[in-house]
């Protein structure tokens, strides 16, 4: 057996989305072809979690080639993205807005609990953000994320701005190779201490 | 918000499985069983990886309710299984047969390498074999396994044996709560040095 990358065209866990689902695809698409380089430089193991499908139907036309003709979109139990980076368990969500303050309703509790646990495992565990419309993308922390979470809220607001994030998270510099250079950002909130 | 353990009813990736893929049912069901209850002892997180799908053609009769009208399972880039214990990255992939020994043609490649990676990166990396004749599980560490699949290729064999598995990998035991103990092999594999 030779040693070789993993073909970068099995990798991608992306499906042929529909317009209803488009959102968030030039994100999500510039995200995995980052974990892709990380991956081919060897520096981090990190795997877009395949969309979760309810399968009500399958055909089978040809026997080694089974047709799903009913299914339907399932809503994650965990967050986007897990894998390995410095040896250490890696786990965030990623979301897109194209507003300038970043909506609590765009991440589900159950997503929260989750990113919590793992925190509260040892692993790292963030949420990155990314505002279309001025091109910006942050990563935060998810115990600083929760306690935004609970303090805005309290104050009868439902959303973080990108002043806090700018304060409390890391903002990820944008660029060619890779385009979403996250990893830097986790480097500085997680590996400096 | 209340801090609670996600929903089990959301908790489940298992998708309703055809006759074709009926192959591992039981033991994929004990084992995400195994994994919720040590979600909810609080004592690792780990979850199966949905079954990535192949997207081609999506109907919307209800806007709300997407209905995935031809899709198609995809060979999966990764492994089954990953997570967090102990503070560590932890990943692998469950495999069952019916027969006596464990045939090379049951793991890809590539799930192979991914392995090997997450364990020079300093992950758990293992396969889990269930010998669904005999009603025994064992778990062996990716660098003993992939030491055997070479040794055993370059003799001609194309599978390993049980009292092989006995001697390079580690037997978990079957019970009720939880019904596959995997994480106490694991803690004899990785955490008594």
């Amino acid at each position: 057996m030779k040693i070789n990358y993993p073909n970068p065209s099995i990798n991608h866990t992306s499906q042929k989305k529909t317009i209803n689902r488009s959102h968030g695809m030039l994100f999500e698409s510039a995200l995995n072809s980052s974990n892709e380089f990380y991956r081919n430089k060897n520096l981090a193991f990190i795997y877009k979690k395949p969309t979760p499908i309810q399968i009500v139907k399958v055909d089978y036309p040809i026997r080694s080639k089974a047709r799903i003709t009913e299914a339907y979109y399932k809503t994650p139990s965990t967050t986007d993205y897990n894998g390995i980076y410095k040896g250490k368990y890696i786990d965030y969500e990623a979301k897109e807005t194209e507003h300038l303050t970043f909506s609590f309703k765009f991440i589900s509790e159950h997503q929260i609990i989750h990113l919590l646990k793992i925190n509260e495992h040892g692993g790292i565990a963030f949420i990155i953000i990314y505002f279309r419309r001025v091109n910006r993308v942050f990563i935060i922390d998810i115990l600083k994320f929760y306690d935004l979470y609970i303090h805005q809220q309290e104050n009868n607001k439902k959303s973080i701005s990108i002043p806090l994030l700018e304060e409390k998270g890391k903002e990820v510099s944008l660029g060619y190779t890779p385009v979403i250079d996250y990893l830097q950002a986790v480097d500085d909130l997680y590996f400096t201490k």
